[in-house]
């Protein structure tokens, strides 16, 4: 599942080194374009199309970013949203109790009325795009220091966010693009009223489950449909995708539009040399081990399974994500187009004088980096997670929603008293109402469940600084972790929404007198945290400065024609509908309906393999032959989950949920030879709507039959 | 499940430091005494009971080691053998093929031209001991260095063996006690001819799988049956347990005859901190590691899982056990306990005057220690494992039964041209039949997986070193870790056992110019390996030293009224029936068939809670209020797997089979307060046999009812 490193959350509370476009020029199908920057002369040239300005701004309004990290797209003037079933699964999962399992059983809202309200859900929709960079830089004086630097970088983008947001009342995110080659303000149009209309099973969206995922040819009804309101009321949406109930046909031109998570497409050598040897590495043992302590406790009961389903799922998916992307990485044979495109690029900006001092910038990255790696272990375990799981973001020794409530609500009162600028970037104005949003969650809370992952994350904690650290012993204050965890756990109050509200509300005096076993914790921990962040943030400047060098002697060489790496905001990617050779075998583009009987059968319908029981029953309702899922060479990557894909009509044929097992190496390069994106047929939602989940008010809305 | 770490195989093919008895001075049920010197004093003191040594020589020649790593006794005068199902695992699963599951369905044979034979199964019965420590000590000089020392006592050593095998025909093993306080000689009468007779479905002996394992209450029938052959018909047995259909009694004093694999509870604190801190989380990550490949690739089909069956349960067992081993050790209450054990006899040793040169040992100890742990990772990923998961002995990097096959080929040829006592020990004439028996087994070799494993083995290697480590580079040869992996296991012709025979034939310069991928990639990294088991040896030397200078020192204190550490060598335990208190809720001693069919009720029948049919169908059979499982206050630990139960007349009442989840602390400190060994009762085996497996021939020739 293309689920991102990174949520928006997660980008706006740390500073990120936003890596962008030094790529070779874009061949093929390749390229994550900008919205305001798009491959015409690509499309032009290879499929002689030309999209006018009309057709993609109808397209970007009608695309929708999920803060729970995910893609999506308006499909009905009413407010309908598709999206995978994967990204809204946090939300089908906090809906659910041990009453109802929305997301084992799937569910239909028949009317409005049985429309059910997302506890922490916010979709956002890119309205308008602006350069700011020459205002951002005129910030940064010559002669600062990278600490400077940060915070004058930080106050100038936190005044134009800010401005824009009183002028506007729309979220403001200043984006960096071209590692600081362009600051651009993206405003959206925020929906935080959003309900669940309809949701398949789990089993069904997620067909196959870990066997299958990552892989093709493949059977997933990965969707998942919300209804954005305004005031109480369905939303009037002008700018909506018209669905088309064919799907696309083999060899045919599609879009997609939605917002990739991160690439590492710029990364230097050195670099991805430690991102192969040590940082996926050491990532991997981290999904090992919660995947085997989430999959062991949830074999224990039914109930256990449902709490961390989503959790597990999560872990697994990145399991097999980072396996995937470290298996690229150690081929020789991709390694050597990478240490090619960089020495190619080396060699043009050493050959120009006016560029040559850009190549000291790799030193400067190798050190800083190396300083990274020392401090690596205090800001993942005390600060936060890198590249969290997707659900948390909070330090690694504590795992689990209570403690992030700590953190959360320690930091907010702390950084409440500083200049807005001066914040760390998840506390200010413009992130207030998200903050809130997660603070506020009714998502419940299982003292069961969050014990077993604080023990289990204070015994990583333990493994990794010795048992005899001074600060494992202060967090661990005397305890066994099972021992501490027991104790927080059962003794904090922050399971309480109402008491994380009040406790909001206090100042910095209020709350230091109020004491709460977690609380206290955060507390205590606040100063090595903090100067952890610190730390990482000074080298992550000078890498940033480092890296922007690089990249504008990119552009000096290749001028403005390429597309900036990844950022989590909206990109246009392009394809052909498409199979591919694998093992001397043709992958052919398409699956349907039969084939999923027929996997059902050689596996005697047994889990993953196994069927709802409606698809069983309902089977003779079915055309067989439709076409389920499909792939195309379109250049995705994680957080394009979800993603609209549209025919040169604008229609809605189909929504990307994955990439195949060769996709992964898009991460670091493009490939179109193999790497494939896996889609859901808007045919195949349409016969299963209708035909097995006897959802036709839902079918008439889409195709307004009615 | 009682694993033991090292089986027989690894136990002679490493140098071991055997680590001995300084514990305080047993009190409660404490302790696995040797039969040479029971406690005597203990069972009388408290249980005024007196074992005649006709009692003891009847318990030991009745008592038999599984050299796959378990124990078990002799129940009939024709060679029936009885141990665990999880001891008899290996066994079953290379037995079973696409065709007939022995493991998933079980095994019963009516007759004896039924039974199957087993393809490298290799039973011990203890027949007699001997003390041989003067002939040891004597052929260690003063002034020799650590080198020649270890090489005097292997020569000292080899030569006992070699007179005694070829003086008795028996296997003939020194083992070392009290870390070489004493060594004696261990002849035993060796069982290679080994059939199958019973088995129930793997389900049914590991119900409740690993949410249940090292549990309580517990509805296992971890049961297997053999029989011994010699000379092509049924071994006849003078001594064998006399089969009890009750079973024991609440509070009832009962004792375990088996082979307890190793326990810690000797290591000074400094290396128990070393264990807590690095070894333990070391070993646990290669497990999660396991868990996670074993369980992805298991789930992609039934056949994958069926092949991966076995190693996955392994896996998964030791994660839990070390897990649980973890836990305890990062218990402050429990660390308090092993340093007060450590300063209680430094400050005796201080005041002694004769005896306060052993201090020093402590810091020779440690030193040793932080070399040791330089080494490991070229020793772990080069030479061996040095805690292999059960069913695999080779280096982490080659994971695998191919490169084992050409690790102990080309070892085998080199080490033959050395003599006897210079040579690794599972290459001495000794463990010639158990080398060949591993060599030259009949276990099926299937690409896929041995493909699967390579492959992760060797990114594990090149995550651990780095992929431009020129050793990985050199492993790897230029491809990915699948490539390589998938070049070797296709070109390599050691999956065929008449090729490994031939080629064991060869000498020395015959197999050099013999080429083989495998054969090639074991001679390249020969070097390097055994640089680093020297390097290893010569620390583990030293600390064999320095150990045995403390254990002396203690001897001088504590008189030889205490027992050695676990060595995978028959100890006699006790202990009374009776349950315990957890989580302030009384634990019952026993179980009964009735709790088993609520328990698969409450979870729906769905694995690992489902029922065999059988066990569905003839449900009614049963009567369901005999006793199923029960627990006693043993001291037991990994290797006691199969041991027999017996009562004081010496009749089998029980079969041990797992510790509950606080007795993992056994490890390292004995405790009787919640720690319990769980064992099946011998009621509900016979009830069993009888109702449900319609083995009424077996269940008449147990009790000898004909």
């Amino acid at each position: 599942m293309l689920i991102p490193f990174l949520s928006p959350q997660k980008l706006s509370a740390i500073t990120i080194t936003c890596l962008t476009g030094f790529a070779t020029v874009a061949i093929a199908d390749e390229g994550m374009w900008l919205f305001n920057a798009p491959p015409l002369k690509q499309l032009k040239g290879k499929y002689n199309f030309e999209p006018t300005p009309q057709w993609l701004e109808h397209l970007q309004k009608a695309s929708v970013r999920f803060n729970s990290g995910g893609s999506g797209s308006f499909i009905s003037a009413n407010g309908l949203v598709i999206t995978n079933h994967h990204v809204g699964a946090d939300a089908l999962q906090m809906a659910s109790s041990e009453q109802h399992n929305y997301l084992k059983d799937g569910f239909y809202a028949k009317t409005n009325a049985e429309e059910i309200k997302c506890s922490e859900l916010e979709l956002n929709v890119l309205v308008s795009t602006e350069d700011v960079t020459a205002r951002v830089n005129v910030a940064v004086k010559a002669g600062m220091s990278s600490d400077e630097a940060t915070k004058a970088r930080g106050n100038a983008i936190a005044a134009i966010e800010k401005e824009s947001k009183e002028k506007t009342g729309l979220r403001s995110d200043v984006i960096t693009l071209y590692q600081g080659g362009a600051y651009h303000l993206y405003r959206y149009k925020r929906y935080d009223d959003v309900r669940i209309v309809f949701a398949p099973e789990q089993q069904m969206a997620f067909y196959g489950g870990d066997p299958d995922n990552f892989e093709y040819p493949r059977f997933d009804l990965d969707i998942c449909i919300f209804r954005a309101y305004e005031n109480g009321k369905p939303a009037k949406i002008d700018n909506y995708l018209k669905w088309n109930s064919r799907g696309p046909s083999d060899g045919e031109l599609t879009f997609v539009s939605g917002s990739p998570g991160r690439t590492d497409r710029q990364l230097t050598v050195d670099e991805l040399t430690d991102t192969r040897d040590r940082d996926v590495p050491n990532l991997l043992r981290m999904f090992n081990r919660r995947e085997v302590l989430l999959a062991a406790w949830g074999q224990r009961s039914f109930e256990n399974a449902r709490r961390a389903r989503d959790d597990f799922f999560g872990d697994q998916n990145n399991r097999k994500r980072y396996d995937g992307y470290l298996a690229a990485l150690l081929d020789p044979e991709i390694w050597t187009l990478i240490e090619q495109r960089e020495k190619k690029l080396r060699d043009a900006i050493s050959r120009d004088p006016k560029l040559g001092s850009a190549i000291s910038a790799y030193d400067r990255i190798k050190k800083a980096q190396a300083e990274l790696v020392k401090i690596a272990p205090r800001y993942d375990y005390l600060e936060q997670e890198r590249r969290s799981t997707v659900g948390y973001r909070g330090p690694r020794a504590l795992y689990g929603s209570l403690f992030k409530y700590a953190r959360l609500l320690t930091r907010a009162i702390d950084e409440r008293a500083k200049p807005n600028g001066e914040r760390i970037p998840a506390f200010r104005d413009s992130a207030k109402e998200s903050l809130e949003l997660e603070l506020f969650s009714t998502e419940p809370v299982y003292d069961d469940y969050e014990i077993l992952r604080l023990t289990d994350s204070l015994t990583d904690f333990a493994e990794k600084f010795g048992a005899e650290n001074p600060l494992v012993k202060q967090i661990l204050g005397g305890k066994s972790p099972r021992g501490r965890a027991r104790e927080l756990v059962t003794g904090t109050k922050l399971k309480d929404v109402a008491i994380r509200k009040e406790l909001y509300r206090k100042d910095a005096a209020a709350l230091q007198a109020t004491h709460d076993p977690l609380l206290d914790l955060a507390r205590m921990i606040d100063g090595p945290a903090r100067e952890a962040r610190k730390a990482h943030e000074a080298q992550e400047e000078t890498m940033k400065q480092a890296y922007a060098e690089i990249a504008n002697a990119r552009f000096a060489l290749e001028g403005t024609s390429n597309y900036p790496d990844a950022t989590f905001t909206l990109r246009l990617s392009y394809g052909t509908v498409g199979g591919y050779e694998q093992d001397g075998k043709q992958i052919p583009a398409f699956t349907d309906f039969d084939g999923l009987y027929q996997r059902s059968a050689e596996h005697e319908n047994k889990p993953p393999f196994d069927l709802p029981q409606r698809w069983i029953d309902k089977k003779s309702n079915l055309n067989l032959s439709t076409h389920f899922n499909f792939v195309s060479d379109a250049d995705i990557i994680g957080g394009n989950s979800g993603s609209p894909v549209v025919n040169k009509a604008g229609e809605f044929v189909g929504i990307i949920f994955d990439g195949n097992i060769q996709s992964l190496v898009l991460d670091c390069i493009f490939s179109d030879k193999q790497a494939r994106a896996v889609s859901v047929n808007s045919a195949a939602i349409t016969e299963a709507l209708r035909k097995i989940y006897d959802a036709n008010a839902l079918v008439d809305e889409l195709t307004a039959a009615k």
